[in-house]
């Protein structure tokens, strides 16, 4: 009865294709709080590390961002590595590159073999978009096109065509993140997020934000959606909870659908 | 955020006004087995037991119904006790009582005050189901109204005009236990029961049953349900979990939603 599709990486599904995936985000200024925070992080066992690379204040070293990718794919091991640059209309931290050069690293991080996921948003220029699914796709690094809204939750029409835009660009995986404002927006995203679900080939990440949206990070994996954002050392986003505590709601959740 | 209204028992809200309350099924056919399960129950701290009388094999006995209400009401101590006797037509055991003979057991139990709350269906013809709420109000009983489908889920007109009928005709709690086909199903009854409890001054009780319905045992609260169903000894609908992993879950959320 779940609907969620898992994730791939080099077109296997992690995991062992049991949703939802749990990620969680790094989100240190230094090399040194990176790899403090992915140690820290590693001992609960996600299924996906995030490196949120636009908290990184180095981010305009090339060498170092790259160098710190492998350092830190190295040591999560078989533990995919998801690489974000979320820009600032999206939630993400003020850096100092250009649109441009935003891709070019993408496109470094790429052809270097450092990520195995990378996310780039739908909000982009259409041909930054393409170029990023044109170098991902060469590298065979899966791709998840993105949209975040931290104001409010966009009506069913909207957020149905965020993913259906993110499937008919190529991405691998399409990603809403909203913002509710009452628990109506919350089954809005949920219902959303089942049609386009049922709609559409590729796996698909959604999740309200806040304390109202809790219910789909718990359990927006039974109506579609293949992953979850949990703390493992520190928050990235407003409602993000414990990694220990997603699990065991997900294993209470299992097991009562096992029963039957 | 949380939008259920707890359940009142004598006029004071039960369980310090925390919701979910848990309610746990007693089906035994004999005393023994009632008293039994009541006391295998218990040790887990529901917040309400029921007693589904339609399962007694002596309902026939109005004496023998009366005196295991009082003997479990006594054994249960603070423990707030639900009398149901389910019909066939919604999921109930065969019984050998007319439509009369059912009302006039309501009434008794009522008067003996070994019951806190009755559970009585929106589907008996209007004139009992004013006769059992006179007599509940008389000896200050808490009354459900309740509706259940086991075949499918009604649309959210239908569901909403469920509940607003139970509000209509004096319910102090509306009940609605549908089965879903499909998630699509248990959405549309999370929205009935968001909208009828904004628009409804009483507490309601709803659910979706069987796997796809698990969401709503577990998160229906959230939503606008005051209770949910769990397993304490015995399960008496499709669906139901057990106790300690429904406790969990919510702890869960509360936890994820006093972070903020």
């Amino acid at each position: 009865m779940v609907t969620s599709k898992p994730i791939k990486v080099k077109g296997q599904p992690i995991g062992e294709g049991k949703t939802p995936s749990i990620i969680v985000p790094l989100i240190g200024k230094t090399s040194d709080m990176v790899l403090a925070e992915l140690n820290q992080v590693l001992g609960k066992r996600p299924d996906v590390i995030e490196w949120r690379a636009d908290f990184f204040a180095d981010i305009g070293k090339t060498d170092a961002v790259v160098e710190l990718a492998r350092r830190v794919k190295t040591v999560a091991g078989d533990t995919p590595l998801l690489f974000t640059i979320r820009s600032t209309e999206e939630g993400g931290q003020k850096i100092s590159l250009t649109s441009d050069q935003v891709v070019e690293l993408y496109s470094v991080v790429c052809r270097h073999r450092v990520a195995d996921i990378v996310d780039y948003e739908l909000g982009n220029a259409p041909e930054r978009v393409d170029r990023v699914r044109s170098i991902s796709k060469e590298t065979d690094t899966t791709m998840i096109m993105s949209y975040h809204n931290f104001q409010d939750t966009p009506s069913w029409t909207v957020l149905t065509q965020k993913f259906g835009e993110a499937a008919k660009r190529g991405a691998d995986i399409a990603k809403v993140a909203v913002m509710p404002k009452n628990l109506h927006d919350v089954l809005t995203l949920l219902a959303a997020t089942l049609d386009a679900n049922e709609a559409l080939p590729i796996p698909l990440i959604s999740m309200s934000m806040g304390a109202h949206g809790l219910p789909t990070r718990l359990f927006g994996w039974v109506f579609g959606s293949a992953a979850t954002f949990a703390v493992g050392a520190n928050s990235s986003a407003p409602g993000q909870i414990p990694i220990e505590a997603l699990r065991q709601a997900a294993e209470v959740m299992r097991s009562g659908m096992i029963d039957e």
